[in-house]
Protein backbone atom coordinates (compact mmCIF):
# COMPACT_ATOMS: atom_id res chain seq x y z
CA UNK A 1 0.00 0.00 0.00
CA UNK A 2 1.51 2.90 -1.17
CA UNK A 3 0.72 5.42 1.57
CA UNK A 4 1.83 3.22 4.29
CA UNK A 5 5.25 2.58 2.26
CA UNK A 6 5.72 6.69 1.28
CA UNK A 7 5.20 7.28 5.43
CA UNK A 8 7.70 4.60 6.26
CA UNK A 9 10.46 6.29 3.83
CA UNK A 10 9.46 9.78 5.08
CA UNK A 11 8.92 9.35 8.63
CA UNK A 12 10.21 6.03 10.11
CA UNK A 13 13.41 5.81 11.63
CA UNK A 14 15.64 2.72 11.14
CA UNK A 15 16.69 2.40 14.40
CA UNK A 16 19.47 -0.38 13.93
CA UNK A 17 19.30 -4.52 14.89
CA UNK A 18 16.00 -4.39 12.98
CA UNK A 19 13.75 -1.85 15.00
CA UNK A 20 11.73 0.60 12.75
CA UNK A 21 10.26 3.41 14.89
CA UNK A 22 7.12 4.77 13.37
CA UNK A 23 6.16 6.48 16.60
CA UNK A 24 5.12 9.33 14.22
CA UNK A 25 2.37 7.63 13.03
CA UNK A 26 1.43 4.17 14.22
CA UNK A 27 2.77 3.51 18.09
CA UNK A 28 2.57 6.85 19.91
CA UNK A 29 1.60 9.35 17.58
CA UNK A 30 -1.57 7.72 15.31
CA UNK A 31 -2.20 9.42 12.14
CA UNK A 32 -6.16 8.42 12.00
CA UNK A 33 -6.73 9.13 8.42
CA UNK A 34 -3.85 6.86 7.54
CA UNK A 35 -5.05 3.91 9.64
CA UNK A 36 -8.41 4.71 8.32
CA UNK A 37 -6.86 3.75 4.74
CA UNK A 38 -5.04 0.74 6.16
CA UNK A 39 -8.38 -0.40 7.85
CA UNK A 40 -10.34 0.18 4.16
CA UNK A 41 -7.11 -2.15 2.44
CA UNK A 42 -7.50 -4.73 4.56
CA UNK A 43 -11.59 -4.80 4.55
CA UNK A 44 -11.02 -5.18 0.92
CA UNK A 45 -7.97 -8.13 0.83
CA UNK A 46 -10.28 -9.90 3.90
CA UNK A 47 -13.35 -9.51 2.08
CA UNK A 48 -13.95 -13.08 1.02
CA UNK A 49 -12.84 -14.94 4.49
CA UNK A 50 -15.72 -14.99 5.88
CA UNK A 51 -14.62 -13.52 9.24
CA UNK A 52 -16.93 -12.98 12.07
CA UNK A 53 -14.36 -11.28 14.47
CA UNK A 54 -10.97 -9.41 14.60
CA UNK A 55 -8.92 -10.15 17.15
CA UNK A 56 -5.91 -8.24 18.17
CA UNK A 57 -3.34 -7.65 20.94
CA UNK A 58 -2.76 -4.30 22.86
CA UNK A 59 -1.55 -1.68 22.49
CA UNK A 60 -0.64 -1.17 18.94
CA UNK A 61 -2.98 -3.70 17.58
CA UNK A 62 -6.17 -1.58 18.48
CA UNK A 63 -5.99 1.46 15.79
CA UNK A 64 -5.71 -0.95 12.81
CA UNK A 65 -7.74 -3.72 14.37
CA UNK A 66 -10.43 -0.82 15.10
CA UNK A 67 -10.34 0.57 11.15
CA UNK A 68 -10.47 -3.00 9.80
CA UNK A 69 -13.70 -3.40 11.77
CA UNK A 70 -15.25 -0.48 11.01
CA UNK A 71 -14.60 -0.82 7.40
CA UNK A 72 -16.10 -4.31 7.68
CA UNK A 73 -18.82 -3.58 10.18
CA UNK A 74 -16.99 -6.75 13.18
CA UNK A 75 -16.53 -5.96 16.17
CA UNK A 76 -12.85 -6.35 17.77
CA UNK A 77 -11.44 -7.87 20.59
CA UNK A 78 -8.23 -6.91 21.79
CA UNK A 79 -5.88 -9.14 23.54
CA UNK A 80 -5.03 -7.50 27.26
CA UNK A 81 -1.67 -7.58 28.97
CA UNK A 82 -3.22 -7.84 32.09
CA UNK A 83 -6.39 -9.05 33.90
CA UNK A 84 -8.59 -6.44 34.42
CA UNK A 85 -11.01 -6.96 37.53
CA UNK A 86 -13.96 -6.87 35.59
CA UNK A 87 -12.76 -9.97 33.62
CA UNK A 88 -14.07 -13.55 34.68
CA UNK A 89 -12.13 -15.93 37.10
CA UNK A 90 -11.61 -17.96 34.11
CA UNK A 91 -9.87 -16.49 30.97
CA UNK A 92 -7.82 -17.94 27.86
CA UNK A 93 -4.09 -17.30 28.52
CA UNK A 94 -1.23 -17.12 26.83
CA UNK A 95 2.54 -16.28 26.68
CA UNK A 96 4.38 -14.92 24.12
CA UNK A 97 8.50 -13.54 23.29
CA UNK A 98 8.12 -9.37 23.03
CA UNK A 99 10.65 -8.18 21.16
CA UNK A 100 10.47 -4.59 21.82
CA UNK A 101 10.23 -6.12 25.86
CA UNK A 102 12.79 -8.61 26.24
CA UNK A 103 10.52 -10.58 27.92
CA UNK A 104 7.61 -12.42 28.28
CA UNK A 105 4.55 -11.05 28.09
CA UNK A 106 0.89 -12.37 28.73
CA UNK A 107 -2.09 -12.50 26.30
CA UNK A 108 -5.65 -12.78 27.98
CA UNK A 109 -9.01 -13.06 26.26
CA UNK A 110 -12.25 -13.69 28.29
CA UNK A 111 -14.29 -16.62 26.60
CA UNK A 112 -17.18 -13.93 26.85
CA UNK A 113 -15.55 -12.63 23.34
CA UNK A 114 -14.39 -15.73 21.58
CA UNK A 115 -16.28 -19.19 21.12
CA UNK A 116 -16.56 -22.14 19.39
CA UNK A 117 -18.36 -20.71 15.81
CA UNK A 118 -16.43 -17.67 15.90
CA UNK A 119 -14.30 -17.15 12.64
CA UNK A 120 -11.65 -15.10 13.78
CA UNK A 121 -9.26 -12.30 11.52
CA UNK A 122 -6.07 -11.55 13.25
CA UNK A 123 -4.83 -7.61 12.78
CA UNK A 124 -1.45 -6.15 14.12
CA UNK A 125 0.61 -3.52 13.63
CA UNK A 126 4.19 -5.56 13.03
CA UNK A 127 4.17 -9.09 11.36
CA UNK A 128 8.23 -9.36 12.47
CA UNK A 129 8.94 -12.89 14.07
CA UNK A 130 5.38 -13.83 14.42
CA UNK A 131 5.51 -14.48 17.64
CA UNK A 132 2.74 -12.46 18.93
CA UNK A 133 0.80 -13.34 16.39
CA UNK A 134 1.67 -16.96 17.25
CA UNK A 135 0.00 -15.88 20.61
CA UNK A 136 -3.08 -14.89 18.88
CA UNK A 137 -3.63 -17.55 17.16
CA UNK A 138 -3.00 -20.30 20.39
CA UNK A 139 -5.71 -17.86 22.10
CA UNK A 140 -8.57 -18.27 18.56
CA UNK A 141 -7.65 -22.07 18.76
CA UNK A 142 -7.88 -22.38 23.05
CA UNK A 143 -11.28 -20.99 22.29
CA UNK A 144 -12.48 -23.11 19.35
CA UNK A 145 -12.53 -20.13 17.29
CA UNK A 146 -11.34 -20.75 13.63
CA UNK A 147 -8.80 -18.67 12.09
CA UNK A 148 -9.49 -17.18 8.57
CA UNK A 149 -6.85 -14.44 8.14
CA UNK A 150 -3.81 -12.73 9.39
CA UNK A 151 -2.88 -9.09 8.41
CA UNK A 152 -0.28 -6.91 9.86
CA UNK A 153 0.52 -3.19 8.62
CA UNK A 154 4.31 -3.57 8.74
CA UNK A 155 5.88 -6.90 7.74
CA UNK A 156 9.75 -6.89 8.56
CA UNK A 157 10.29 -10.08 6.27
CA UNK A 158 13.62 -10.87 7.25
CA UNK A 159 12.64 -12.00 10.61
CA UNK A 160 10.98 -15.00 9.26
CA UNK A 161 7.25 -14.73 11.04
CA UNK A 162 5.23 -15.49 7.67
CA UNK A 163 7.59 -18.51 6.77
CA UNK A 164 6.24 -19.54 10.88
CA UNK A 165 2.45 -18.81 10.21
CA UNK A 166 2.61 -20.48 6.98
CA UNK A 167 1.86 -24.47 8.26
CA UNK A 168 -1.71 -22.19 9.00
CA UNK A 169 -2.98 -22.27 5.69
CA UNK A 170 -4.93 -18.90 6.11
CA UNK A 171 -4.09 -15.87 4.06
CA UNK A 172 -1.37 -13.19 5.37
CA UNK A 173 -1.93 -9.85 4.22
CA UNK A 174 0.96 -7.13 4.74
CA UNK A 175 0.27 -3.40 3.83
CA UNK A 176 4.27 -2.92 3.73
CA UNK A 177 6.31 -6.05 3.54
CA UNK A 178 10.69 -4.65 4.05
CA UNK A 179 12.86 -7.39 2.90
CA UNK A 180 15.68 -5.79 3.86
CA UNK A 181 16.85 -2.79 6.47
CA UNK A 182 20.60 -2.63 6.53
CA UNK A 183 22.65 0.13 5.90
CA UNK A 184 20.47 2.31 7.42
CA UNK A 185 18.13 1.93 4.45
CA UNK A 186 14.92 0.61 4.01
CA UNK A 187 13.93 -1.48 1.25
CA UNK A 188 10.20 -2.72 0.25
CA UNK A 189 9.69 -6.13 -1.25
CA UNK A 190 8.11 -3.91 -4.55
CA UNK B 1 -25.62 10.47 23.56
CA UNK B 2 -28.05 8.21 22.66
CA UNK B 3 -26.77 5.25 21.50
CA UNK B 4 -24.27 5.00 23.76
CA UNK B 5 -26.43 5.22 26.98
CA UNK B 6 -28.66 2.41 25.41
CA UNK B 7 -25.75 -0.13 24.77
CA UNK B 8 -24.63 0.71 28.67
CA UNK B 9 -28.18 -0.04 30.07
CA UNK B 10 -28.27 -2.99 27.28
CA UNK B 11 -25.17 -4.48 28.29
CA UNK B 12 -22.77 -2.73 30.83
CA UNK B 13 -22.83 -4.52 34.13
CA UNK B 14 -22.92 -2.92 37.37
CA UNK B 15 -20.46 -5.08 38.96
CA UNK B 16 -20.83 -2.84 42.75
CA UNK B 17 -18.31 -0.26 44.24
CA UNK B 18 -18.81 1.79 41.30
CA UNK B 19 -17.45 -0.23 39.05
CA UNK B 20 -19.41 -0.16 35.79
CA UNK B 21 -18.00 -3.37 33.14
CA UNK B 22 -18.43 -2.53 29.62
CA UNK B 23 -16.08 -4.77 27.84
CA UNK B 24 -18.53 -6.01 25.36
CA UNK B 25 -18.25 -2.74 23.88
CA UNK B 26 -15.37 -0.31 24.75
CA UNK B 27 -12.77 -2.06 27.20
CA UNK B 28 -12.00 -5.47 25.89
CA UNK B 29 -14.44 -6.10 22.73
CA UNK B 30 -14.97 -3.04 20.72
CA UNK B 31 -18.00 -1.51 18.86
CA UNK B 32 -15.94 -0.11 15.78
CA UNK B 33 -19.09 1.43 14.47
CA UNK B 34 -20.62 3.00 17.97
CA UNK B 35 -16.81 4.52 18.61
CA UNK B 36 -17.04 6.11 14.96
CA UNK B 37 -20.46 7.57 16.20
CA UNK B 38 -18.85 8.66 19.66
CA UNK B 39 -15.77 10.40 17.34
CA UNK B 40 -18.02 11.61 15.58
CA UNK B 41 -20.00 13.90 18.36
CA UNK B 42 -16.51 14.73 20.16
CA UNK B 43 -15.88 16.37 16.65
CA UNK B 44 -19.00 18.13 17.24
CA UNK B 45 -18.96 18.89 20.23
CA UNK B 46 -15.23 20.17 20.12
CA UNK B 47 -15.61 21.60 16.73
CA UNK B 48 -14.38 25.41 17.74
CA UNK B 49 -11.96 24.58 20.27
CA UNK B 50 -9.07 25.17 17.94
CA UNK B 51 -7.73 21.95 18.92
CA UNK B 52 -4.65 20.55 16.92
CA UNK B 53 -3.63 17.68 18.58
CA UNK B 54 -5.66 14.58 20.40
CA UNK B 55 -4.01 13.42 23.54
CA UNK B 56 -5.36 10.09 25.61
CA UNK B 57 -3.66 7.67 27.42
CA UNK B 58 -3.20 3.81 26.78
CA UNK B 59 -5.23 1.94 26.45
CA UNK B 60 -8.92 2.23 26.46
CA UNK B 61 -8.31 5.34 25.40
CA UNK B 62 -7.11 4.83 21.78
CA UNK B 63 -10.33 4.06 20.59
CA UNK B 64 -12.67 7.37 21.09
CA UNK B 65 -9.35 8.89 20.77
CA UNK B 66 -9.07 7.31 17.42
CA UNK B 67 -12.06 7.73 15.72
CA UNK B 68 -12.20 11.76 17.47
CA UNK B 69 -9.12 12.02 15.25
CA UNK B 70 -10.33 10.99 12.38
CA UNK B 71 -13.54 13.21 12.25
CA UNK B 72 -11.24 16.57 13.08
CA UNK B 73 -8.62 15.62 11.00
CA UNK B 74 -6.21 15.68 14.07
CA UNK B 75 -3.19 13.22 15.25
CA UNK B 76 -3.42 11.25 18.39
CA UNK B 77 -1.13 11.06 20.84
CA UNK B 78 -1.69 8.30 23.51
CA UNK B 79 0.65 8.28 27.10
CA UNK B 80 2.39 5.19 26.84
CA UNK B 81 2.46 3.26 30.53
CA UNK B 82 5.95 1.69 30.08
CA UNK B 83 8.28 3.42 27.97
CA UNK B 84 9.25 1.72 24.84
CA UNK B 85 12.86 1.34 23.12
CA UNK B 86 12.09 3.60 20.51
CA UNK B 87 11.22 6.56 22.57
CA UNK B 88 14.10 9.23 23.14
CA UNK B 89 16.09 9.24 26.74
CA UNK B 90 14.26 12.28 27.79
CA UNK B 91 10.49 12.03 28.22
CA UNK B 92 7.21 13.77 29.99
CA UNK B 93 6.52 11.47 32.58
CA UNK B 94 3.91 11.64 35.59
CA UNK B 95 2.16 9.11 37.55
CA UNK B 96 -1.06 8.84 38.36
CA UNK B 97 -3.39 6.62 40.51
CA UNK B 98 -5.30 3.92 39.04
CA UNK B 99 -8.80 2.74 40.25
CA UNK B 100 -9.22 -0.31 38.62
CA UNK B 101 -5.41 -1.47 39.20
CA UNK B 102 -5.31 -0.10 42.71
CA UNK B 103 -2.15 1.11 42.07
CA UNK B 104 0.29 4.11 40.55
CA UNK B 105 0.41 3.99 36.72
CA UNK B 106 3.15 6.04 34.80
CA UNK B 107 1.70 7.98 31.75
CA UNK B 108 4.56 9.13 29.51
CA UNK B 109 4.48 11.22 26.43
CA UNK B 110 7.53 11.81 24.05
CA UNK B 111 8.57 15.82 23.41
CA UNK B 112 8.31 15.04 19.80
CA UNK B 113 4.72 15.04 20.23
CA UNK B 114 3.96 17.39 22.18
CA UNK B 115 5.05 20.90 22.87
CA UNK B 116 4.55 24.81 22.64
CA UNK B 117 2.10 26.00 20.34
CA UNK B 118 0.02 22.40 20.61
CA UNK B 119 -3.75 23.20 21.50
CA UNK B 120 -4.54 19.65 23.54
CA UNK B 121 -8.07 17.59 23.36
CA UNK B 122 -8.27 14.72 25.72
CA UNK B 123 -10.37 11.89 25.04
CA UNK B 124 -10.30 9.25 27.50
CA UNK B 125 -13.23 5.90 27.82
CA UNK B 126 -13.84 7.15 31.49
CA UNK B 127 -14.44 10.77 33.54
CA UNK B 128 -14.14 9.44 37.33
CA UNK B 129 -12.44 10.67 39.88
CA UNK B 130 -10.71 12.33 37.52
CA UNK B 131 -6.75 11.32 38.06
CA UNK B 132 -5.86 9.96 34.95
CA UNK B 133 -7.20 12.67 32.87
CA UNK B 134 -5.75 14.92 35.14
CA UNK B 135 -2.15 13.21 34.80
CA UNK B 136 -2.91 13.73 30.96
CA UNK B 137 -3.48 17.58 31.97
CA UNK B 138 0.09 17.74 33.85
CA UNK B 139 1.89 16.05 30.70
CA UNK B 140 0.16 18.99 28.22
CA UNK B 141 1.48 21.39 30.88
CA UNK B 142 4.85 20.21 30.88
CA UNK B 143 5.05 20.00 27.45
CA UNK B 144 3.89 23.95 27.05
CA UNK B 145 0.85 22.99 25.06
CA UNK B 146 -2.25 24.42 26.09
CA UNK B 147 -5.24 22.55 27.22
CA UNK B 148 -8.50 23.48 25.21
CA UNK B 149 -10.98 20.47 26.13
CA UNK B 150 -11.48 17.28 27.74
CA UNK B 151 -14.33 14.74 26.48
CA UNK B 152 -14.76 11.17 28.05
CA UNK B 153 -17.54 8.66 26.67
CA UNK B 154 -18.70 7.69 30.20
CA UNK B 155 -18.69 9.55 33.18
CA UNK B 156 -19.44 8.81 36.29
CA UNK B 157 -20.86 12.11 38.22
CA UNK B 158 -20.51 10.90 41.41
CA UNK B 159 -17.29 10.55 41.77
CA UNK B 160 -16.57 14.31 41.28
CA UNK B 161 -14.18 14.22 38.52
CA UNK B 162 -15.86 17.21 36.60
CA UNK B 163 -15.61 19.31 39.91
CA UNK B 164 -11.95 18.61 40.22
CA UNK B 165 -11.00 19.45 36.74
CA UNK B 166 -13.00 22.40 36.55
CA UNK B 167 -10.46 25.36 37.92
CA UNK B 168 -8.95 24.15 34.57
CA UNK B 169 -11.73 26.28 32.82
CA UNK B 170 -12.23 24.47 29.51
CA UNK B 171 -15.40 22.73 27.99
CA UNK B 172 -15.88 19.38 29.44
CA UNK B 173 -17.85 16.74 27.60
CA UNK B 174 -19.18 13.25 28.53
CA UNK B 175 -21.45 10.97 26.25
CA UNK B 176 -23.48 9.26 28.97
CA UNK B 177 -23.02 11.33 32.55
CA UNK B 178 -24.19 8.48 35.14
CA UNK B 179 -25.54 10.05 38.26
CA UNK B 180 -26.18 6.85 40.42
CA UNK B 181 -25.17 3.02 40.29
CA UNK B 182 -26.57 1.90 43.03
CA UNK B 183 -29.45 -0.74 44.07
CA UNK B 184 -28.01 -2.31 40.84
CA UNK B 185 -29.16 0.45 38.77
CA UNK B 186 -27.21 2.67 35.99
CA UNK B 187 -29.15 5.94 36.33
CA UNK B 188 -28.27 9.06 33.67
CA UNK B 189 -28.23 12.25 34.35
CA UNK B 190 -31.22 12.70 32.04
Amino acid sequence: MNALKERILREGKNLGNGILKVDNFINHQVDPALMNACGEEFARRFERVGATRILTAEISGIAPALMTGLHMNLPVVYARKTKPITMPDTVYLTVAPSHTKGRLVELIVSPEYLGQGEQVLIIDDFLASGSTIQGLVRLAQAAGSELVGIGALIEKAFEGGRAALEHLNVQIESLACITSMEDNEILFSD
